[in-house]
């Protein structure tokens, strides 16, 4: 059994959601679960013991950011990146691939790997395969992502074809370099881009390699939503049932509620605490931009259903206050206060999964949410 | 008895200092006390638990800030400024004086009061003795301050007798608009620059005007520490032994050290929160610059003395990491660090009145720290 795995629990009569248990060297999940983003060794403006009070057991962070500063060396030095930054729930850490491919003209691709200028200061720096696994072997991240090339939409079939193939081969030196690690898991990640045939000969040569865990890759980069469920149910039937599957990049309620409906484990995303911090809160009735004049005087709380630190103590006047005069505490309570709204959702989702009445809650869920495609 | 008074404990048999108890209506403070500074209705990167958690009982809010954003009215609508910004403990608010008088061209001076142009949009503003109080009224602080002039450094002799003179002068104006509050207790400034002649005199007719508490103001405002303390000399016998005395703006561990031994009981400054997010750690053994390289791959505490939340969880490597990263868990970790740190300081201060050790406290706290001017 490889140190993460799935246990599966229920599997929905109504939908291909499954509820399960993610079990990790550090903690046991309950999946479908959503992970928060911790880009530079920190989920910005939360603490861990934060994270912990939301429910939060596994997050994510960013290989690339880490390996530019402050460096794998550094925080293998301080015991890896679990003791560094204080967090001893597990870590899914990504392989910089996205990072240095959304470089564009930074960036040079062969078949060894690419070559890039760093966003900070402007250094040449190489990512390949190997190093990437390297880095994430240092940070000692319990899962491990592959090394892979996310083709952008649109793209052309040829583009996207070639694209996947490289993603395989590198797969393959992926998972020659972390061998036979009992701590650390590899995923493979499937692309292919939005096309059905793709998507179907990155599944089948991904799994052929007997991973602990798989990812879909190259989807919420631009595409329409309906397109993205689309591929969602061409390629989830072609991965193992018995194995996670993670849905990279997606966060918003709606997708992380068709995404469970359409069998996907774990899902990770900046966008709760990114619009948390640009003002937006995620509330049950839609999004509220607490930044608007029209909140100025709203002595009631961000969500009034919601039982959150920031909506249990503070009113919306407040909250616009503090983020109208760029004051630290206006990010953090917004940002408690969204992560809380997927912890929310996410827990919701799982009920209804053991209850038997996922598409009754999406409908619910749409309704009061104010999504135009509802049912 | 006013709602603010001062419960004497103990006084020093070595100096002048004194143990007490500060009775408010909102709890009691023992004293001397170090109040951190929360400029726009909160303490820069802090929640009120995380105040609360460092042993803060007493915080000081800006009415010249909070008069300009969000507005009085909007704070008194909310309820008051302890529920606006849901905290349940002390709140002394300053008058807007020092920071008008700061705005240089900005503001112009008048019998009447001062008219300046806001920093937030250039809009014309007045602040008055009744205005300043109207304003902390709304707000509904348990300490108001006097609308006073803070003379600069150097200044004239002729300069600061005008200046105090008119102190006066508003202090009787501002005493008149509060009138006789039962929840809300009115603090005289005493100014005078660095003229003993003129502290005396400003002492004279502040006391005069039997106030719940008296500060004094115009002091670290750039003369040298010395001549401060001289002035502490000659002011603090002038005023009643059974008042609260603050000294205004001062934060540095000497300093509230000094003051303490002067007779001083209570202290503001924004220096440890500030200096924080500048990334410079007050500790036991002197100033630690965390973003420097030389602590890059030091994997000790800020302190090891310490046993804040930071130091018992996190590495010198790991913050300075944040801080580099522009992470705003680098500000919160540095902040709790350097208020818990004058926290502890207090408390070793009233331990020492206590135990009446203050002096060889205060020497063995110079030594330990670096100071030259030991004795």
């Amino acid at each position: 059994m490889p140190a993460v795995h799935l246990e599966i629990l229920k599997k929905d009569t109504k939908t291909n959601a499954r509820l399960g248990k993610l079990h990790t060297p550090h903690g046991v999940i309950e999946t479908p679960v959503f992970m928060p983003v911790g880009t530079q060794a920190t989920v910005k403006t939360m603490t861990p013991e934060e994270l912990k009070a939301l429910g939060a057991k596994i997050i994510l962070s960013n290989t690339y950011h880490l390996f530019l500063r402050p460096g794998q060396d550094l925080i293998k030095e301080a015991g890896g990146l679990h003791k560094f930054m204080n967090w001893d729930g597990a870590i899914l850490t990504d392989s910089g691939g996205f990072q240095v491919f959304s470089l564009g003209d930074l960036r040079k691709i062969s078949e060894e790997g690419v070559e890039f200028r760093s966003h900070l200061d402007g250094s040449k720096k190489f990512l390949s395969p190997e190093i990437a696994t390297q880095v994430q072997m240092a940070l000692g991240s319990d899962i491990v992502m592959a090394f892979d090339e996310c083709a952008p939409y649109p793209c052309t079939h040829e583009y996207a074809k070639n694209s996947l193939e490289r993603t395989i081969r590198w797969l393959k030196r992926c998972k020659e370099t972390i061998g036979e690690s009992e701590r650390q898991s590899l995923f493979g990640i499937v692309q292919g881009g939005t096309f059905a045939d793709l998507r179907k000969e990155s599944a089948s040569q991904t799994t052929a390699l007997d991973l602990p865990g798989y990812a879909i890759g190259g989807l919420s980069v631009g595409e329409p939503k309906d397109l993205m469920y689309e591929m969602l149910e061409h390629t989830v039937p072609l991965l193992p049932e018995d194995k996670p599957r993670y849905l990279m990049g997606v966060g918003s309620p709606d997708a992380l509620i068709e995404g469970a409906m359409r069998g996907i484990d774990m899902f990770d995303c900046v966008l709760p605490t990114r619009i948390a911090r640009n003002g937006t809160a995620m509330t049950r009735f839609g999004k509220l931009v607490v930044r608007n004049a029209e909140v100025a005087k709203d002595f009631s709380p961000i969500d009034s259903t919601c039982d959150c630190y920031t909506c249990k103590n503070y009113s919306r006047a407040y909250v616009r206050h503090l983020l109208k005069a760029d004051e630290i505490l206006g990010l953090r309570l917004m940002s408690i206060h969204n992560l809380h709204f997927l912890q929310t959702v996410m827990k919701e989702i799982r009920q209804a999964i053991a209850e038997d009445c996922l598409p009754e809650y999406r409908n619910r869920f749409f309704r009061d949410y104010g999504y135009e495609n509802q049912e």
